[in-house]
């Protein structure tokens, strides 16, 4: 299989946040903006994967910046690190303010999807090569992230997290 | 402020997966069942506070097991913990089978909500005390994924997240 | 087929009144409250039917008390009466006040299921035992409903139903 | 106030039954027809008050026959009975055929609503003046309905409900 | 095949103007009254065509009118010329005053649907008889609009289109 | 006012084609398509103003190409010219068969909005320069569309449209 790059992947959802979609404070409710998010994710692990794919994980989300009522919201979700069947997705979150059309950050998320097949079995997905210098970063992130999770499941020991238990014991 | 327990902020929706809610393998989208738990945990939240509260993240979320359309999925969602103004929300996940009637776990998640005022700034809340077995384990555990949150969100130093550290170092 | 009680079927629909589901007024929509009843008394009768449920009839439903936008709303319906393939079904429902945490009854509803097989034809269901003196009342109550609804649809003579007459009579 | 008839207030809303409406049996749900029903109900009583109307009670409802996805609905409303601040509404539901245009009757309802002002404090309505023959049976029968409605609500006496008591004695 | 009259087809879809379906001025958003079209437009093909039908194409349409939140809006949609597989569809939008009942026409739209078997391949379509003044109006502009669609289609030279042509040289 | 390109305003908005918005034949419905390319127009004419913008008119849409259950469309609009205060947009519309990762055209459909400001009344727009070839093409074509819309309203003489009449009598 040829590998992919994020540019391959990338998937853009512009969309406006609707009355419907608010909580009392009339931001957009942190529901909804999970839901778009895996909408996004998922169509990104396609184009990467070319396969059925279904959400498999959620990492760590903060919301930091609330989204008004009548906001234009940018999801950008690009594949960030495939292992065997699994696809890490980095999506981050944008909106603009409509007078100046400044255009600010308002949050980040991954999620990771598994590829398969008809009948819900995994499927193997290409390998991905990150490109620019954001893209590296967010590949070598992606490995510890990985091994935080199976410790989190408790299906790796704390100990054999060489990457992650870097972060701690220096 | 007078402490509460879990018990009282004991949320529960249970409700059906409906066809617009399925992705191609005919189970529950990841996107809707993010949803459903950030309405029940912010349930959760307003009764453990009494205040207004908006979704402040979301911790890893693993889908390990399809919810297929038609199921009747129960989200059941207590506060754990409380901060100063924060609280942090387990959700667990209960699908049934129609025949035979057993009840089996699908998932747990857990959400951080902020309780704020009518301008959006935060609030303290009351403390958590915790009850049962289930709910002591959990509310200890919830500091350590504090501290994983401000390691990641970088406002803490790994070195200083003793809780945390001792995972790995001991 | 082994008898089962009200219990066995409670079901709990908690969640947010969305800014979308409201009236001129800001409150709950009658209609979308019953279309939530609908599918919390649907549930009740699969647990108690294991079986294919659908809607056969909605008795007199009053709207008492108005639901504003941002209410916390529980349904809670439990089978009331089970006769050969029918199942009544008791809905009450509860508001709470965010500041005090009180809970109050906004309504109650019945509405009656049948279990069917996937073709669509009736089976039958298991007997209702009910246990507390609230589930003993309801019970009865429901053979006088089932007279009035017969009579309603002119499938029972008013003289035959001797249950509903006795109201009227002595 | 000036009179009206059933057919100033008559409300007309035809629509498709779509995917996400429907049930395991592939049929409209209960509580989406319900939900179709209240919203043209709703029209009808504000058409015949020209006032904010709000939902009192829903009537038995007998659904006696199934609405495939794909169906064409068209939910058919007009003022049966107009009281000093409440209106009764007579629903009919129809569905047709598509190979034959064949129409015919699925189901029938009775909703009750009360227009208010902007504080929600009722307010009186102009008289109904039924014309058909059909808008005559109704009309008689709906205030047998309301005494229905009032007993059942223990709000009046079955011995004084004159007109229903006909029905159960002679 | 019979041929049928705009009466036979005539479809009518009143509704509410809902808050989750309003831009930020409060008014019905033009994408939301353009699916609601679609839905009627789509039933009076059918009625006339008693086939499966697909939309082809939407005509000009302007939005003259802002249509407030809590309207009630009414949707007419009737066949205006039947061609050999496809119909041209004609619909009037009607907005009514709460407190005058006054209604006023809010918009006019022109959808083209095709009839097709379930391959999706087109079929035969009866002819259109029109009856009204209005509906022969509407019948005659409607082969004028045909050239237009083909001419901006590019299948159709504007030399050719000599009902068009008209309109610019006489 | 600055004049701007159609590259600020271009707007991407890729998402799902899920269940709930499907005919019989398991495609997209025109409906749905119209009100999603409606929410990408808004956005790419308010990019252009900074301002806030309704929906004037949608010109001639064609659905060439069918759209199944499950597709990935991706709906891409710019501003194409800018009039006094109202802006032209064309969207073009892509769908990528999983497998292959082809993308193809699937439609192009035409919207105009109108910047108002909070009183809905209408304000000027930036000047749009168009820089491509496909972009000017787009821009000399939109005079012409002009002129046809304000014959086809009544408000301009055929004859006086001179872009528009060059088509039709060489």
């Amino acid at each position: 299989m040829q590998s992919r790059t994020p540019k391959d992947s990338r998937t853009i959802l512009t969309d406006l946040v609707l009355p419907s979609e608010t909580n009392p404070l009339n931001n957009l409710f942190g529901g909804e903006l999970l839901a778009r998010m895996d909408r996004a994710a998922s169509i990104a692990a396609r184009r990467h994967s070319r396969r059925i794919v279904v959400t498999a994980s959620v990492n760590h989300v903060a919301f930091n910046k609330a989204i008004p009522l009548g906001s234009v919201v940018t999801v950008e979700a690009a594949v960030s690190r495939a292992f065997k069947s699994s696809m890490e997705i980095f999506i981050d979150i944008w909106i603009e303010d409509r007078e100046s059309g400044q255009r600010s950050k308002a949050n980040e998320a991954i999620y990771t999807f598994v590829a398969v097949d008809e009948t819900g079995a995994p499927v193997n997905v290409p390998a991905l090569e990150p490109e620019t210098e954001l893209e590296k970063k967010r590949f070598d992130a992606a490995l510890r992230r990985k091994q935080l999770s199976l410790v989190l499941a408790g299906k790796m020991k704390p100990q054999d997290a060489t990457e992650l238990k870097a972060l701690f014991v220096e």
